[in-house]
């Protein structure tokens, strides 16, 4: 029985890898499990039979073997815990790298998705210009506290994790922001994820069905 | 060994139970275990000793036989799976648990906080007040979809978890915009929850410590 997760039929991202199906996707990389994805129309996300499975209409949604969930960061957590590859064997490191996981979502991301979504949402009001470099500065004091953790490590603890994935899936939120050039070692780190295998794998597989919603919509 | 947590020394929520060292608190208490509490000061909060036990300066962290944590979700996983209490035992009751908590995190919490900073950040700017209808209906959004899966429910699932702890004290941080009393479910859900022993014995701690600052402060 292979896992099936929802993911955007047609992603506004515009197959850059950065809506939360490729997150679970790299997750499924890393453990070398096979998974399958059924898409989900915006229309069909806002729908009952999607809500059901998904309380906030978002994707991506995971089921498993009678598990039903919904949340990247539990659906991750839930892959993470049944292969490995996502999470050392100790308790006190395996505890740490849920620790980043929690980090990443709670931390490190609300600023940064603040950014992004305000610029659809008051994009034209008169002072979004004026608000822009206050929400940087926000972010920047985070990435500069996660710098300062990171020094010259390749991962944020001794060995890669789930903790690690996340992050570097909530860095990557910020591109075409320019904040996360201002540190050196961030970029590093988000550029030795980007080499894993499993992260391409993923990236490929995301970025096919963008280019194939592409080839339907002419 | 009993586990150590850090908390404020002084709180700026002035002893409502606001602060992230109430939703740990909880959790011990509904687990029935004991636990230690650390003062931090706002100044020791940033500097390297607190800083290399929370990257990001703040509190609460846990320290448990050589379990070093941060991020609140963190903590309460961590001791929801050591004790029981917090988490059902069968795997698909357990990963919903799981995906409440990043919910109320990741998908509640961040408008809340949002609204709840640009008061202190951006109160004082031109755009402010124009801006806070606009936060108000975010909140709304989740809140609206979060009381629809609730409906006469008592809990998000069969039975109390952490993620109704999570998601009771995320709403909590909403007190005051009035936003959580348009959804009547809701409001019953929070009272649900606040009278349980267990976070009343939470709730009485933090605020015990609030009351000795004062009498400090005299």
């Amino acid at each position: 029985m292979t896992a099936t997760i929802t993911a955007f039929a047609s992603s506004p991202d515009r197959g850059r890898g950065l809506a939360r199906d490729m997150r679970v996707r790299w997750a499924f990389e890393e453990v070398g499990q096979p998974y399958d994805v059924r898409l989900v129309s915006f229309k069909a996300m806002k729908e009952t039979a999607h809500m059901r499975l998904h309380p906030f209409g978002q994707i991506p949604t995971l089921e498993d073997r009678g598990i039903q969930l919904f949340e990247t960061g539990a659906i991750i957590l839930h892959i993470a815990e049944r292969h490995a590859g996502l999470l050392p064997d100790d308790a006190a490191s395996r505890a740490r790298a849920i620790a980043w996981m929690f980090c990443a979502l709670n931390t490190i991301e609300p600023p940064i998705v603040e950014r992004e979504q305000t610029r659809f949402t008051e994009g034209d009001k008169p002072w979004h210009a004026e608000r822009v470099p206050l929400m940087d500065d926000r972010i920047r004091t985070r990435l500069r506290q996660l710098s300062a953790w990171l020094g010259d490590r390749d991962w944020l603890e001794d060995v890669f994790s789930a903790g690690d994935l996340m992050m570097v899936m909530v860095l990557r939120r910020a591109e075409g922001t320019g904040l996360i050039d201002e540190f050196p070692n961030l970029t590093a780190y988000v550029a030795r994820a980007e080499a894993r295998p499993a992260y391409q794998r993923a990236y490929d597989a995301q970025h096919a069905v963008f280019v194939a919603a592409g080839d339907k919509r002419r």
